[in-house]
């Protein structure tokens, strides 16, 4: 099977300086899986983060509790391609529509991270 | 026109006290409108906040500038019904699916608050 097709999504400096990161440096962002428009998960990005993300075409995140750099999927497969990019009103949170490669995008296997509801316990509900 | 039917969404107190507040206690809660899949909105909740909106069935968020609870539409009619709420594998962001009543989630009008894509400038582009 091959791999989804990467591509950079256009920007300016001007948009990354911009954003609002926050006393850290950092913004979440949300990752949606296009076509479905599940939401996938949240992660936190720099303006390094954010710039790689956007130059690679592939989602990049910074890691709080291991302080590194981590592009999604590089050690699982589990692959992340940009297809759109948004950041809302007050640029304080981005969002990106992506294709996702492999099993999903949460580390215990489910394809969404937000796959228990509130009132069901820790039972995994569907999303 | 009528309203949305407001429902209460089930939760315990063990929910609510496993959820990860920040140093300011707060968790970023991600807003979808039902139907569409839209992701609307992002707004903070505290403890309180949360309980409040899983107990009254609207969405309810602090005010991180003004440090004030608001209830989402209370002023413009912009109104979130709460259909389902999940939390994350971490247990630090939300998500709640809503019906959106009015003309959206937006303070600009917008339907989505996501209405700028990178690389479009200050052009609002299609989400």
């Amino acid at each position: 099977m091959t791999s989804p097709v990467t591509t950079p999504i256009s920007h300016t400096q001007a948009e990354l300086d911009a954003v609002q990161y926050n006393a850290d440096g950092l913004v979440p962002a949300i990752v949606q899986e296009a076509g479905t428009a599940l939401v996938l998960m949240v992660g936190w990005m720099n303006r390094d983060a954010l710039e790689r993300t956007l130059s690679t075409g592939r989602t990049w995140f910074w890691a709080r509790s291991r302080q590194e750099y981590w592009c999604k999927g590089e050690t699982s497969g589990d692959r992340q391609y940009v297809r759109e990019a948004y950041y809302d009103c007050d640029m304080d949170v981005l969002l990106f529509v992506v294709e996702q490669e492999g099993r999903g995008a949460c580390h215990t296997g489910e394809r969404s991270c937000f796959f228990r509801a509130f009132g069901g316990g820790a039972t995994p509900g569907p999303v």
